[in-house]
C-alpha cells in the first residue's frame, strides 16, 4: 500500500537522525498522529527553539546567544576558565559528561565523531585548523596542555595518537584521559566519580 | 552543567517519544542543531504535514482527508472492499503489513496497543465500543468474520481470547492468523510470503 505523502515526508526527514531507522520512523509518525495537534504543535516549537542555538567559533560546542554579537559559548566566555588548558573531545554529551565532574576548570574542543579508519574526515580536519589557529593567536602558539579525551577503544586510541602527532607542537605537555574508565567502554557512559578519577590521574 | 532552555525542551518533548530515551534526545538535540536551519525547517514541515492527517472514525487508521467532510480511510471508503471481514490489528504498521500480501480483502480495525497484564486498557474499551457499534448498525450484528490479528506470543494470544470473548456475539466466525508465522516473533516483522500464507491458512 501506498502511505499518505506526510507520512512519507516524516519518514524521510526522521530516518536521517542518528539512531533512527525508516521503521522506527514509521512508528513514529503513526505515534504522532495519535498524539493530537497540541503534542506536534509542541514538538515542532522545541524544534523551532533549537533554531535559535549558535555553535561557538572557538571549541564548537552549542549555545544560546544573548545578543547576535555573542560568537562564543559560556565555557570560552568564562574568564575564570584556564583557556590554556584544553580538553579535545569526539561529542557534545562527552563535554556534558567532564563538566558534570567539576574537576575540569579548562575549556574545550568538540572535534566531531572520529571515524575509525585512521583518517580524519575533512570536518574534523577544518576543525583542527581552527584549534590550532586559536592556540597560535590566543596562547602565543602553544597550551600548557591539551587533554585528549577520546573513548579509551581502540579506535579511540588511534585518534588520540593522530591528534597527538598533529598537536605536538602546540601544547607544552599533551595527556589523555586516565585509565581508571574501563577500557572498551564510553565517556558518555561512565558514572561521575570514575570519570573524575580519570580526570586527576590524566597522564 | 545547566543545558541551555531549548535543548531542555527538545529532549522534554522527544524523550516523550517511543524508544526515544533522554539520552537519545539529547543527542538527537546536538544532532539538530548542528544539521543546520534548513534542515531542521524541513523536520518542521514534515510535522506539520502530519497535522493535516486525520485518524478514520470506523477503523482508527490514519489518512489524509481530501476535503474537511472526509471521516473515513481510503480502505473503508473502499466499496470493492468486503466490509463484513474484518482484521483486529494493534498497530498502524501490523494493517501495512496486511496490506501488503495482498490477500486480505476485508476492513480492518486498529485496537491499539494491547497491555500486558490481560485487561483492556480504557482506549481499547472506547475502540472496542465503536467496532460493536458498526457491527451493530452497518452489519445488521454481524460480522461474517472477525480476524484477530494480534501477535504470536503470549500476551497477542492471551489478548486475542479477551477479545473473541468480547466479540463472540457479532461475528459468524472469529479467526486468528494461521500460524504460518513462528510463535513468539511479530507481525510487523514478518516476511510478506509468510504472513500470506498466515492469512490464507487462518482458523
Amino acid at each position: 500500500m501506498n502511505l499518505p505523502d506526510p507520512i512519507k515526508n516524516f519518514i524521510h526527514h526522521f530516518s536521517k537522525l542518528p539512531s533512527i531507522g525508516p521503521r522506527q520512523a514509521t512508528r513514529l509518525a503513526f505515534h504522532v498522529i495519535g498524539s493530537g495537534k497540541d503534542e506536534i504543535d509542541g514538538i515542532i516549537k522545541s524544534l523551532e527553539g533549537l533554531e535559535g542555538m549558535s555553535i561557538c567559533e572557538k571549541c564548537f560546542f552549542v549555545f544560546l546567544p544573548q545578543d547576535k554579537d555573542d560568537k562564543l559559548c559560556e565555557i570560552c566566555r568564562d574568564k575564570k576558565r584556564n583557556s590554556k588548558l584544553i580538553a579535545i573531545v569526539e561529542k557534545e554529551t562527552d563535554l556534558i559528561s567532564i563538566e558534570k565532574t567539576n574537576k575540569f576548570n579548562g575549556n574545550y574542543f568538540i572535534i566531531g565523531s572520529l571515524q575509525k579508519n585512521g583518517v580524519l574526515g575533512s570536518e574534523q580536519k577544518r576543525r583542527l585548523e581552527k584549534l590550532k589557529a586559536v592556540i597560535e593567536k590566543e596562547l602565543g602558539g602553544q597550551a600548557d596542555e591539551i587533554v585528549i579525551a577520546t573513548n579509551p577503544t581502540t579506535y579511540g586510541d588511534f585518534n588520540a595518537a593522530i591528534l597527538g602527532k598533529e598537536l605536538k607542537d602546540l601544547a607544552k605537555k599533551i595527556t589523555r584521559l586516565g585509565r581508571g574508565i574501563p577500557t572498551g567502554g564510553e565517556i558518555e557512559f561512565a558514572d561521575e566519580d570514575t570519570l573524575g578519577q580519570a580526570l586527576e590521574r590524566r597522564n
